[in-house]
């Protein structure tokens, strides 16, 4: 039986720099081939954590050393640089193994924005840290000049945090729609997308906003009709009491379980938190939709059943 | 009467930086709306070259002062990163201009790979500089461990060379050819594509080189059986004797009359010369195929047979 699959990769799936990056996509790459090879519709979205760090410090360096030529680059021009970064690697890594194992089907990598709502209560609170650390000056300078929000890290000096909105649409369904009913394999999403937002004459503009990869892929995948969300991740299985004596993995979780874990603090925020939720959502989204959280080698073996955390109505 | 045009643009139609190009994409957006409300299928190719230097200068300050961290950053990533930067700006700008127009017509970016021929002999004479300024100890040391080539620019330093061959085949291409019959318009070939040769196995490896953007359209155009190639360029019309008292604008060329006044060195090297070399290429390629070498705000004019210098068989 075939499935229609959104695939969110972690940073662990990528690495953390270019040769790291270079090496990680090609295992990455199998376990994803192991899905289309058997008959699956693969759509396949992906965090940028350390890639959008690495760009963001490269460009602030830039302006450091060249104030008079170059503005501070936008967070979300760093998110677009990273899709195409990423997207080329993982891309050919992926279209390789595919190749190797006789399947000639198209792979590309669309650029994508993903729109947040610009009245979204964490525009209130930004939280999410991204860039270098800055002095004291620096940052007192960039608050001034482009109103920034920072924050002092203790004793490792200043960081710019922005807000982590929730997905409201995807800019370019359309273009992964069409290429998904082609039979094309996509990557999109990437970083979570650039963020953008619909100013007061319904224009998108860039939002200073770090979108989580794992709800952006929700997204894509109830966007697209898919009927399961994979999120990889570095362990098999969600687990409660997680790293304690009576820590106990679970295989199945209905909603109501997984919501009930989730607020009685069960799950880390920022790590399995998230995903949770981001499985919740899905699951509950419409009915025969199934969300599956485990580790990448182990994509194949949870599609089939017989490992992972499955997350159903 | 409606064509597929395979539009080509130039460095001025995207700025020097940040903020020139978050303008300079305004009006070209205006003039490739212009086509598409005339009912033509367009598909955007565009140059990279502030962008690329800009992204190239910022990823060799990192590693400079991050060696430890950062490998140097291959020139092929960079050329992915301003695909990134440039395909966000561009395809914001052009979907802003057709929903003004009443016209709803998905836009996107397709991060796209160039196959060049290793054997090409232009590897034997590296000659496009790129990067920014090195001193001769930076140069040599890249010369030593990364086998750069490098020359030196009279009293401004070092820059590493790189070869500009043929562009042999797009990637992409079934990507891109699903939504142009898609209806879709699509941006793709970026700086003239990330630069890739085929190794001894056949996998597809990152190549030490710059892909000249007017070629890399021409084959874009060839491939997708496109009855135009607009090549935007800062004069409206190719002349010969530019420049001269005699000067003279060309409003029609043959093939046959390109590639002579070609030879007799009336087009420049770097600048004109690549573009009428790649519109007689296209025009030769197959039967009702037109090059059209125009401004960007003479585009419409151009393709009603207006204005602009046309090259046919």
């Amino acid at each position: 039986m075939s499935h229609r699959i959104v695939v969110a990769l972690g940073g662990n799936a990528l690495g953390n720099n270019l040769d790291e990056q270079y090496e990680a996509v090609r295992d990455t790459a199998k376990a994803i081939a192991d899905l289309i090879e058997e008959g699956n519709e693969v759509i396949i979205a992906h965090g940028n954590g350390p890639q959008v760090g690495m760009i963001q410090t490269a460009m602030a360096e830039l302006t450091r050393s060249n104030p008079e030529k170059y503005i501070p680059c936008p967070l979300s021009v760093c998110v677009a640089m990273s899709q195409g970064y990423i997207g080329y690697d993982l891309q050919n890594a992926l279209r390789e193994v595919l190749i190797n194992r006789g399947i000639y089907r198209p792979v590309s990598t669309v650029l994508t924005q993903v729109e947040v709502d610009p009245k979204d209560p964490a525009f209130l609170h930004p939280t999410k840290p991204i860039g270098a650390f800055m002095t004291k000056e620096e940052a007192m300078r960039l608050v001034e000049e482009r109103d920034y929000d920072v924050v002092e890290d203790a004793g490792r000096g200043y960081r710019r945090v922005v807000a982590s909105p929730k997905p409201k649409a995807i800019v370019e369904l359309d273009t992964i729609q069409a290429l998904v009913e082609a039979g094309q394999v996509v990557v999109a999403c990437g970083g979570g997308g650039i963020p953008v937002a619909r100013n007061e004459d319904g224009q998108l503009k860039d939002s200073a906003a770090v979108i989580d990869k794992d709800f952006a892929a929700e997204l894509l995948a109830e966007s697209l009709n898919a009927d399961f969300l994979i999120i990889l991740t570095a362990v098999e299985k969600v687990a409660i009491r997680f790293r304690q004596p009576d820590e106990q993995w679970l295989s199945e979780l209905t909603v109501e379980e997984a919501e009930r874990y989730a607020q009685q603090g069960e799950f880390a925020p920022g790590s399995m938190l998230p995903k949770v939720q981001a499985a919740v959502r899905f699951a509950q989204s419409a009915p025969g939709r199934t969300a599956l959280i485990t580790e990448l080698s182990k994509a194949r073996e949870g599609i089939a059943g017989q490992t992972g955390t499955r997350i159903h109505a």
